[in-house]
């Protein structure tokens, strides 16, 4: 491939994680602001909407980047699946950007609900744009926040190296991108509770990053007082290198290699046609 | 295609249009009486039996019109797809006129409810039938207004292109319609506390027409006494053109095209098997 | 087919219609006495495990008798696509074995909470078993609720005769029995509020019979004292009639006459493959 | 096959039977902590989630395995089925054991809000990892419940044999795992009321195990102070068997026999690619 096309292929990838992870933000970030400013809805439809603006991202953005929408899924997939190490740090800042962008625009459209019920733009609402530790009925604090996180993300890549795998029970290309979005569905209701699930540092960074630059001087602080930001960002890394290796240990390993095997994510040079993908 | 055909085309195409619109409306406006005049169900209700609706409506249209149901994605298709603009003003009107019969339906097999728990038929019940603003904790204006309409609207019709596009990560024909259903699920999740998610001129002005003739003095202006109805009008019109520009923008123009790239929308003198479609 | 053939082909449909609407039963008389007696879930739950219950049932029977499950269905089934007359009688009364066998399994597992919120087995709980008019803010009686089942069941099979018609947009006969399971969330979400939405007189007057021989004396008569029990067969009936007539005159001619139109419900000699199937 | 080969064969299944009940129960136990000790979310979530834990879990596991998941479907697999009676032990193990695995993580996690709504670890939070009876509005006891898990598991397997049979209306192997966890939502919402819906040994009595060597001595019995921990056990063995007659009997005898039937569950020296599989 010559290196113009290499370019080109590059701008319609990025383009692809921009879109996608914008996808998933404007139905993520909009829902939490739908229940918690506005006042409609409940916790159920956090974790539906949360789960459908994944699969939703994903169908936009799959054929052209292979719908990762999130960099620890991009990280993984370089150490478990070959996908260029050159790739993930635009990947990341492409899915940031994504999740920035989207985040002002429900900013910018939920303005009157968010200032009725939180005037000074606080903690109260921060948890619209940015996760925090402790939802539940106990404070949790950093450290069982991190903990959360890496479990929550681990789950999450172990079971989307399962759903795309070919060797595997695929739903195939045209379900992946459902079924995805039914695994976040799924995480929202059993492993939210400690730290929002996050699991994944684009989704997480990037509203907050909105949330800051429009008047939340809360953004990167937990309710506690202490220095927050990091942990979902650090814990899903860590947790997807878990997923995967569980994965790969556990049962990718016992799986047939077929001919058929040009597997998601080890291709670099052309767009990617892969399902992997996440929040 | 003689004229004759061509005539009786087009009348299989309206036809599935109106009954198609007419599906659509019995089950949104259908869950909207049961839950605000019934006392029975909630906002989760509402949102899935709106997405389902869609989901049904597309299906039984499809096949022979290629199922908009909204004349905002009629216009948008026009526009990016080389729909023909001939056409556009039978299709709404076919949508306007299905989505009229059906809240007529609605309205008479829901009149005892309705006239209890609203015997002047007031403002409190018009939101049975058409869409009013600042459903939240805030109170959201026209302008507000208008700008949720036109940011839903958009990522309706994004997600429309992306979710029906054969060269990207289709979810083929077979499970299109199911897609585009939970797209307006999500939307009503994350995006209905402005204004109540019309995004769809037909969806807000037939009902609002049947709920004007059968009663309801108050169907033009919103509870501030400001003349609302072209509101969920010309925001989804506006919205549909902006998020068809965005998806051609940044990933349809980075699609290969292929050999079997009869795309959707595009023939116009033939029943179209499209799944372009919406709320 | 020898006459010894096409007997056992009727007892394998027979059969096939005995457990399919035994399933469905099973779900949606047991979710109605886990919320009304048991006292867990709501009626996003009543919606959802009914209409899981008609997937269910219908894939269990699908391919041995059509998964008709449904007295008025196997009627419309008839006079629309040519389904043999002489079987009508014999699946009604299949389909009403299962319905009340069923019945007797939950009348018999949830006996404790039945018997302890509602000691007489009265009108209270009647409506776990068998549809009661007015279940909403308002009143309704027994024109009322006629009207409103003959609106529910045309519906239904509009959408019965759409989702499985091969012809249209068909979400394939691995999908069907999901996609006929989501139309009845959906009637369950916004047509539920006059009369329960029964638009089965199997799925109505088998649990009726099941709760009378099991002490319900209030089995055949509504809260208002009239005489109620015919309502949820004779709507039904009639609407499968305006429903299957609306399909095939506004859709249903408009579309081409395949080669494969090995139409589902108009073979009689062998079981059928079809999906057409409903609650 | 060697014996080498013979027990690759076997690790491998061996695996994907741990993992994927692994996953099943990170999911079932991790939405009632989430919801009990957490307090977020509510009975629907607690169904949606359990369901999309078996979907997940069977997707992970049934190439390998034949995503069994539960002994009481290994041992009816191996009664109607020609599964190799030799594994049924090994399966039961290592269910369990991923199973027991799980709800430590769980435990785990949840450590914070757990003691701050129970901090004497007792019974009022046991249900966080097993089943109790009478969960509804009436005590049920042993009886009562033993009963319930019979039926229960019955419905169960009746719906697996059904929709994993490639002669009957299958949705194959893509959309098998997601029925098959919508089988398991349906369940929770109709048949949870008496025993909480076990139906599954390694399900109740792994989780079971992991509280007690947690803290829990209230592992064993249930809240009237009979010993419990064995119903969730025979029950299921039980109902399964029971349920696998009835669909033989009344479905599996009247179906055709294939030239492809390499029946799931018949071969035996090969890792299955079949799609039993449960909760």
């Amino acid at each position: 491939m010559t290196d113009l096309l290499k370019r080109r292929t590059l701008i319609a990838e990025l383009s692809a994680e921009l879109v996608g992870t914008f996808i998933l933000i404007l139905f993520g970030v909009g829902v939490v602001a739908q229940v918690v400013a506005g006042g409609i809805g409940d916790h159920d439809s956090i974790a539906w909407a949360w789960g459908l603006g994944v699969t939703l991202g994903v169908y936009a953005a799959a054929r052209l980047s292979g719908a990762h929408l999130n960099p620890a899924v991009t990280i993984a997939l370089a150490v478990f699946r070959g996908f260029s190490w050159g790739k993930v740090a635009p990947y990341a800042l492409a899915q940031t950007v994504g999740a920035f962008l989207a985040a002002l625009v429900v900013r910018w459209n939920y303005a009157e609900v968010i200032a009725k019920v939180d005037p000074g733009h606080t903690i109260k609402t921060q948890g619209i744009f940015s996760t925090l530790p402790g939802n539940g009925s106990a404070p949790v604090h950093t450290g069982g926040a991190l903990r959360d996180q890496i479990i929550g993300t681990a789950i999450l890549m172990l079971l989307i190296l399962a759903i795309t795998d070919v060797r595997n029970t695929s739903p195939g290309m045209n379900l992946g991108p459902l079924l995805i979005g039914l695994l976040v569905v799924a995480i929202g209701m059993a492993w939210g509770t400690n730290a929002g699930y996050a699991i994944n540092p684009a989704r997480d960074f990037g509203p907050r990053l909105a949330s800051f630059v429009t008047g939340y001087g809360t953004a990167w602080r937990d309710q506690y007082g202490e220095l927050y930001f990091w942990v979902p960002i650090i814990g899903p890394i860590i947790g997807a290198l878990i997923g995967g290796a569980i994965y790969d240990g556990l049962i990718g390993r016992h799986l047939p290699v077929s001919d058929e095997d040009a597997e998601p994510g080890r291709t670099t040079e052309t767009p990617e046609i892969a399902a992997e993908h996440t929040r």
